[in-house]
């Protein structure tokens, strides 16, 4: 059988090989350095190096194991005839729903002080209030940031959304672009799922944590570039925020000397927010190994204009 | 005006006392060694002390300030005559809801290993799995179990829920008394609200964690005394458990000493899962002693025989 190379980073290839055997164990999956890489006909792709996707011959597609194909239009050396395909996950914005909600509970409820006071041995209840006493603001209202307010409202919070455009959304306070301020003001928790634009980034910045209440905490699950690391360091050292919880990075695993990993008010996870399953992932690059094989239509391609 | 009796361990009692006074000045709150406490008419209680209630002669109302009652039937000194009243908190519930919805995304996304990885700067995903194919199990569907089971069945978990008589709850599959293997049989998460009975005592014991599926994890709102100890123990130690999330504790505060507090594998949190806000504690009690004056029915009166 032709083989599949695999091209990236990340631990993530290696469980999508695993899935993938356990279900084809017959499958000749390879990485660059094996010696029938050359002959690869399918490349599966997380964050591949540039340069990298113009090695392979014989390619006749070339895979993303992830919602994002972005870093694969990034190779100049990718042939442009070669088909691109993507995951696309139902489970995508249930996925993102759990990960916001488990973040703003934890600080809503001062999981984050018991969970050290364990290590301390030390019983204390942290203040609590009620959900409709904490204001939880949500930037971007596509379809993830819609779900999200709509699910925190569900739950009582003082829930405000904002958006480009003026919006509507049960339950949930909503604001357009010229009305930041207004949503800003006084949140207890703020979570940006923004697209990345030239004018959302560094939006996570000392303008903005400067409109929250004091001691709030600030959830990224948009994009790296959106936060401003140093203003970041600075409002959690003067008290300004109490805490970060971050999911998205510039550079994706976060280099081990990055500061992030060790400071005691972020905490820090590895991109899970909204991943899609591996058993989904293996699923769906087995279907389009199959459509291939049989020359049928290939599942979520990407259109290389719109890059989704 | 006769006096009220504060009875119990804790600094809940003396919050409910100053949120009581703020309301109503004039009330004749006092502790056992005060002059007058002999003439109490009204006992208010957090874990009082077995032997304590029957010192008291002229009591006409015992009130616990929990949603709980179990400690007062417990004391073998008091008199059945006299009626017992619990709180019932609408936010209680919705503290509930939000302390097992954060534990059951806590365990389902594997939050406990990516902050046991942060510490070791490492970045793994963990695997994840949509909640469609996560069972949780709730034990108890009183009040507040049936709307955590609610909760839950909303987030696309495969939820169950187990009481001693048959209830229906949307999306929730239900199973009865003598059902409980077949509720139990493959859960990943179980979560126990049942109250304290003869029955229940030491429910959550080897013969129920066997029937889960290896791995998983349990999470005790009920009472300390649900839980086996050593069984709990044992499971963690041979696999059959990967976790338990505690809230509650046949001692509380949990004495430093416990190996609870130390275990890799146990998560000790000070009893904040449901704890009602001083201000509705305070008024429901307050409600119960005009009632008590002008002979009406005591709201929230616990039934001895079921002990709630």
């Amino acid at each position: 059988m032709k083989p599949l190379v695999l091209l990236g980073t990340g631990n993530g290839l290696g469980r999508v090989r695993e899935m993938l055997l356990a279900r084809e164990p017959e499958l000749n999956i390879v990485r660059p350095d094996d010696a029938d890489a050359q002959q690869a006909e399918v490349a599966l792709c997380w964050n591949p190096v540039p340069g990298s996707l113009g090695m392979y011959p014989h390619l006749r597609l070339i895979h993303s194991i992830a919602a994002g194909a972005d870093q694969i239009f990034k190779d100049p050396s990718r042939n442009p005839q070669i088909p691109v395909c993507r995951i696309v996950d139902p489970d995508h914005r249930l996925g993102m729903v759990e990960y916001v909600l488990w973040g703003v509970l934890h600080y809503h409820r001062g999981f984050d002080q018991v969970l050290r006071n364990q290590a301390w041995v030390f019983w204390d209840r942290p203040a609590q209030r009620p959900a409709k006493q904490t204001k939880v603001g949500v930037m971007g209202l596509g379809e993830l940031g819609r779900a999200v307010a709509s699910q925190l409202a569900a739950l009582d919070f003082d829930t405000r959304g904002w958006a480009r455009r003026a919006q509507q959304i049960e339950g949930v306070t909503t604001f357009q672009a010229g009305e930041i301020k207004a949503f800003l003001s006084g949140l207890d928790i703020l979570v940006c799922l923004l697209p990345l634009t030239t004018e959302t980034v560094g939006i996570l910045g000392e303008e903005t944590f400067a409109q929250m209440a004091t001691g709030s905490v600030v959830i990224n699950c948009g994009r790296g570039e959106h936060l401003n690391r140093e203003d970041l360091l600075a409002a959690l050292d003067n008290g300004q925020l109490r805490s970060a919880l971050l999911d998205v990075f510039e550079q994706e695993p976060l280099p081990v000397t990055d500061p992030f990993w060790r400071h005691p008010q972020i905490c820090v996870t590895p991109h899970i927010a909204s991943s899609a399953s591996y058993e989904v992932i293996a699923g769906q690059i087995l279907e389009n190994l199959a459509r291939l094989e049989s020359g049928a239509p290939l599942a979520n391609e990407v259109n290389p204009e719109q890059g989704y």
